[in-house]
């Protein structure tokens, strides 16, 4: 890495502050406000004793997703979707992407005929929001999985959770690879990338879009790199998240 | 008032503990995050200079507010109003409350053309989530408007808040009335009313609703009585937290 | 009551010529054209055996309502409702407000398992619909009750209907408490007050609003005692109606 | 025609009586509240000057329609379509229909750049709701242009009225061709047709449609035949009602 | 017929060059890519064993359908109704059209308890695209009820087609009346007419509209001769695509 | 490479049989049918001069697409989207992804003040059809830019078109990197993978999802070299196309 130092102070393959404050809703399952510095995401997960009624009697669970920003997390504010009467394509987009990273690593047939739904609502956007979104709502989801277990929905010895996963976004700046962009950065940014990495260091997701200029192999296994490094931290803050009592 | 002790152990005139963390919000131009015991909601005012088209080349500016819950703010997750496409009459009723309260304090020529969008989102639900919401909009109202003053939108001679302004419920509950209503109350009272005053003791709204039984006049006095003497030590909070810096 | 004379040549306290039109549709269970002088709202209740299914099984009835306004009811035309594609906020809010209204003089045991859908749709807008809708719609829940009764779908000693239900309007205007608003002085009022009241005298709903500038306590009773006369009055006229034949 | 006698009483080739009352709402510029039988519509026609931003600057008018049912205007009560949140084809059909039938009779030049919105609401239906709804809305628009004239937005010596239209429904039942359908008649109709003619007999739309089994040239013709006859009975009773003053 | 000859070389009683591809879709059971010049509609009939739930139970089939058009099948672009949220008038009575015209040719009660949906996809539009669409529809039917009683959904001896049906639009041209108008010709004619006839000769469907000026009875019926001449050559063109293989 | 065959008889590098139909529709600017296997996209690229106003006055064009299926395009008929009223985050995700493909290759500076909307239609659907229509509607953007400069709305000196684009979808099946998966193989894929690459050989996107087990980086190397490849015979049938007289 050079030693170029980032608006904030930060080297290229740091990430910004991160803390999740485990059990926030007394209403949910389980639950997490997580900052990425100072993006912060309100994630909720909802367990649900059944499945819809497409997927009964198989024998196996489902988990599913849904993102949505405060209109004034933003420094403009945005209009609510529910007052537009439509959800746009890009909310649509991070709530499957974070659908998708959470079923990655449940077990659904250890889950059981069980739904769970975790709500990721950004209260402050600096950028990250999905990246933050999917690594706290890994926590709420294994708190609302204990629940599960607690409640006698999960078997005592199934095992739903086959692995951790967070997120992280990853970019080119100035022709500089950079972790963990915050909003000034990611308008910058050349080429624009979220990466979905499981605690095993394992892909999920990789998302990677030339914002600016195209981009070269080079590159791209240079952000891969970053993306791996920032995801193993995450993973370790997740790990001493869930070993304290809640 | 009676001795009768209450589910958490108030007495039946007593309000929940209430908090208001002002500027919780680094985007917005004023924020509160309020809290009415278990019931949390957080405020923004976006301040924009303009009006809308329709009222542009009067010199008077506008107020307005939307309220919504989070999906899992409540104990069983309700779906998204933006999935469901349209806005509940609940969500309209409520919206539009909070924006007739807080324009009761504000005199719009003194504004002058500009706009204040007040944005209440219920993170916690525990009853009274629209008195709450009115109480800390107040507040981040208050903000806006100093933001609007410093950045010379506003007059530095005006002064658009003619008053304070905050809200509370009231019920008969096995035929005692009692203040700030928690939602295990709510859902016992026979009649429901929510109050909104303004900080010298005045009447914005008043909606009473028998749930259960038709009420008579005396019952009606003895609510009154109860919320005016609610909201005087709500307005006392408001102005604690407003006179130290923020 | 002061000697003011209105705009129409009222006093104070006095309502609008008030007719109601019973049985004025041939297809519905029970119906009302009810005009409360140029106001004039058609009111249809649909009777139904059986209830929704969430609600199916327990013995109970089920009473709702629904508001709306010809485009051309008013003076300027308004866009349609089902053009937009959405309802507004305000329309939500009355609909609500009739059928609470309503539900609050019917015994739900007694009606049994059966459903009642009370339609009121504004012919002609000159202030005061919401209040003739809930004083038509009563009687035309009424004649749909004695419907279900000679169908049998109704128990020949079941008394569904526990009182009568009217509501009337009230405001201030440059300071004098007044009844039943037309438009023009609706527009002029510092507060507007609609109040529903049962035959008894006992309130439903009180909805009060400042307009221009709060209110005091002794302004409040006073609005509260024209309210009361003026709901006897129309009670009066509901109870002869429904003597007559059909 | 033969001797067949309908279930009301009428023979094949007669009309139910028609009435038109005129200048029933007091805030539309035209209106009329027209019964087919027991089919009534109430239509108003709101006379705008100016027109559509796309139309503007090519000194022509605007004549458009809509058409809907109240819910309870039929037997069973149906959904609102502002509840549903989309207008319905045949409402479409029948809205689109209205407006094709009176521009037909207008001179847009004539018109000068105004815009006339006939609103068709049927408060009862029973059969032929769209042929009621054209013949009144045409009494409502020429009161509306009389209006215009009156208030100088149309010249003194324009006349933007050519012609007079109405319209009618026929239909073929148990292979006899009938005039002005009522609802138990036009759900047994094998082809049912709606007709509608200017005041000189000239075709404006011709609707024809098998509804049970396909219809050769023969039946067409008699059924055109049938509401020739029926059109000319209908524009006398336009003539008189208009001839009256309003 | 007189010797004006038209844009396109043809003589008034003239179709367009009229090609039915049949089977152009693997997905489907049956399906017709239509050409009548250069409009080109994509017909797809879906046959599915078993009809909706408000329809079982009765040993009676269903068939509907659904017309659209590609953004740019016209030469201006139009918006997608999917992205606009709502289905046009237009669209509606259309799709309406077809349906009924496909219902007139089919037997219920022959079909059994299965459900067509006929998708007519408009890919170039150039005038009659819903005659094309009927057109085109009829062949894919065919070969889709071929499909189910190959299938065994149909019965052997069942005989569900009981005649075929075109579709052809007539339009009156500086007083010429002519068959099959292309766009350019559509957007002149005085009078429009959109004639659905079965193989057999006989009327499905008879539209016409005054566009410019009101026509008479004899215009009328000289429209109708040139229809059933172009319905029989189209007749003519089903039934030797459908003598193919497939 | 292994010496495994696919289920129609490819190598697992081997791309289907690809075709460009360039110029399919006579109403559009530019226009593409492009094939891949049974995978059938209809592209129209619609020139506009001008851009939305929000973007005016700033010298630079504005290039975005419109992704869409036709309902039978599938085995199961799917709903339509204009239909359900609202679009599905799939459809918004592919739109989007679409756009920015094809805005990596465009210099919007030498564009000038012009709009290209690209309308990508899937006619029959067998897998990879958000790739075959980002490869078909460069194509066509490719004449609709022609057109552009020929009718003088782009500069004759200027080359809006700095590079060429296409996409492949690659995936692991039973463990074996696979080219261009049919939808039997997309199905079974563990991981699946949407490359978009420049003619120079440059990532525009790379989208990997983990579908069945999260991969690792060996993987996603074979998986961007399989791509990589694909994407290089894309674009010497897209040159080859373009190169012939349209």
């Amino acid at each position: 890495m050079t030693d170029i130092t980032r608006a904030d102070g930060r080297t290229p393959d740091q990430l910004r502050p991160v803390t999740i404050e485990r059990g926030w809703s007394k209403q949910a399952e389980g639950s997490a406000l997580v900052s990425f510095g100072n993006t912060r995401v309100l994630c909720t997960a909802s367990f649900t004793n059944g499945v819809p009624r497409w997927m009964a009697g198989k024998g196996k669970g489902w988990v599913t997703a849904e993102y949505a920003m405060l209109p004034r997390s933003t420094n403009d504010r945005m209009d609510r979707e529910s007052v537009k009467g439509k959800i746009g394509g890009r909310t649509h987009e991070i709530s499957r992407l974070i659908g998708r990273s959470l079923r990655a690593v449940v077990d659904m047939k250890a889950l059981g005929e069980n739904t769970l739904v975790l709500d990721c609502d950004v209260l402050q956007a600096d950028g990250g929001t999905r990246t933050a979104a999917i690594t706290g709502a890994y926590v709420a989801l294994a708190d609302a999985l204990e629940w599960g277990r607690e409640h006698r929905f999960i078997g005592q010895r199934a095992t739903p959770l086959i692995d951790s996963v967070s997120a992280v976004s990853v970019g080119i700046i100035d022709g500089t690879p950079m972790l963990d962009l915050a909003y000034v950065e990611d308008v910058r940014a050349e080429t624009d990338m979220n990466v979905v990495v499981t605690g095993r260091g394992l892909f999920v997701e990789v998302q990677g879009t030339a914002e600016g200029a195209p981009f070269d192999r080079r590159e791209l296994d240079s952000l891969l790199d970053l993306a791996l490094g920032g995801a193993e931290t995450l993973a370790g803050i997740q790990t001493s998240v869930l070993a304290e009592g809640c």
